[in-house]
């Protein structure tokens, strides 16, 4: 039987964020905070790894381990500052410029899978440099039944496409936005583009379309998952990281890691990107409490169910 | 017990399609005519009013014909030719230009219900004249049982907006594509426009979002229909009547008219538009028969389930 252990590899950060209503000043973000908070939901023991500045105190660090997220492959650097980011949301909240970005920590780091979870049956690759995620593969036990996740953007496309294209080789379940599969496939269909996208390695890939939902490819046989349509986005910074939390938490609470599993990993995904994007920041996910979390996911249900 | 009568009101026409890819020439086209080759998957007595021309002959009314449509309440005119339009879509398929308008018989339409469908349970009003909506209606027998449909595009809401305010107020259902509702309701939310529509009158309202799938929002409980992924769209148009035929005809099949039956309603509009798209003009529909219509509809359920 499979364990239960989770390995998410992500950026733990500090965010300014602004939309046309708001401006957050600095607070929690970065990809491996979202996807912990996300997957923290699933009865999985969750480790991280990553690398934190003196200014990522004990306030912060708690709302992880406070929901049993295991701490101890987070690098602290003396003297050093935490990755940061500032953005600003156009108005329909759908682009959003860059205005600032700091590396700080992120320049240097060396990523420490703690022994405890060399032999994770899942493995989440958040969103970072590829250099770092190859890393992170190549300090893992051999688990014939795992599942290696991977999430990224356009940015590695540009700047590392064949350190990331090694990457791509040796996971499984790939997750990457409607124009990233475009720009990665050189195609104009998402059909067309996950067909080119199977051949680059994973078994599973999952496209997200933001309200539209997210569509799994997977042997040539689609399923969809639609967004719950919310009357009010307040921030999508982080709605991909909590779909990946969202997915991954499931896939290592279960006993197996089937087709079906994904599926329904896909929905807790969206469940958890629903209540990130109603708040600023991780504020949501911070906030909401388990119950909160099957509340959605059952209006998810409602949301596919006819009678 | 309700019957099982489906009045269709909706152009019968010719047009002219401009793709990417390919150029149709002169051929059959209007929303009637789609609305009621995809309704005719469904067991239901189907009549359609519209009018015609010398040029609709009998090679394109027997189409209709030979589905067991009841064509009783066409008009045809003689000396005058059917309503013509031709158009071209953009590269991506999501914008076309329409490059020639030509009334013809629809300048004095002048719909007659025919007696026998009077008391038709369902009715779906396609995309035309609120006014010639409107007489219809006024021309139907009392049916508590009765659903009235309506499609409607933003043409209406410029040129005839407070015609089009008083049949919304009469339908059950409206099925409008996502821009044209937030012109409708002047709001820029899919939820919020919602809502401001089932003010105007209907219960039921239907977003289409083409590729995107259909969200039906009804007492505040929305439903999502996914969209077919494919791999390659020849020509888009008809697709919203496509919708509108699988749906009213389903809706007419049912011994009772409930929620249920709306949500496989939108199930099997999508499985006709897909139907639909792949081929130019009403070519897709015409030659699909009722085991290719249910092959979709198996799809579309494979694309909705988990296990």
């Amino acid at each position: 039987m499979k364990n239960n252990k989770l390995l998410i590899v992500g950026t733990m950060a500090f965010d300014e964020i602004i939309t046309p209503t708001q401006a957050s000043g600095k607070i929690l973000g970065g990809a491996g905070t979202y996807i912990g908070l996300a997957a923290s939901y699933a009865t999985a023991d969750i480790g991280i790894v990553s690398v934190i500045g003196d200014d990522f105190t004990s306030e912060y660090t708690s709302l992880l381990t406070d929901r049993g997220i295991d701490l101890s492959g987070v690098t602290k650097v003396a003297g050093q500052k935490s990755f940061y980011w500032k953005g600003k949301y156009h108005d329909n909240m759908n682009k959003r410029d860059t205005l600032d970005t700091q590396l700080n920590v992120l320049a240097d780091f060396n990523p420490i899978v703690p022994a405890h979870y060399k032999d994770a049956s899942v493995v989440m690759l958040g969103n970072l440099a590829p250099s770092v995620q190859q890393s992170v593969l190549d300090q893992l036990e051999p688990n014939p039944k795992r599942v290696v996740l991977l999430d990224t953007m356009n940015f590695w496309m540009d700047v590392a496409l064949d350190e990331l294209l090694k990457v791509i080789k040796q996971v499984d379940v790939i997750t990457i936005n409607d124009e990233e599969a475009m720009q990665l496939s050189a195609e104009h269909n998402m059909v067309s583009a996950a067909k080119a996208i199977h051949k680059l390695g994973p078994a599973y890939v999952i496209i997200k379309k933001g309200e539209h939902g997210a569509l799994l490819f997977y042997k040539d046989q689609p399923f969809y998952a639609p967004a719950l349509p919310l009357q009010q986005v307040i921030d999508p910074t982080g709605a991909g990281d909590s779909f990946a939390g969202g997915l991954s938490g499931y896939l290592a609470a279960q006993e197996q890691l089937t087709a079906a599993a994904i599926k329904q990993g896909i929905l807790n995904g969206t469940a958890a990107a629903s209540i990130c994007v109603g708040a600023m920041g991780t504020e949501g996910l911070v906030s909401a409490e388990k119950e909160q979390f099957l509340a959605q996911l059952q209006e998810l249900e409602r949301l596919r169910t006819v009678s």
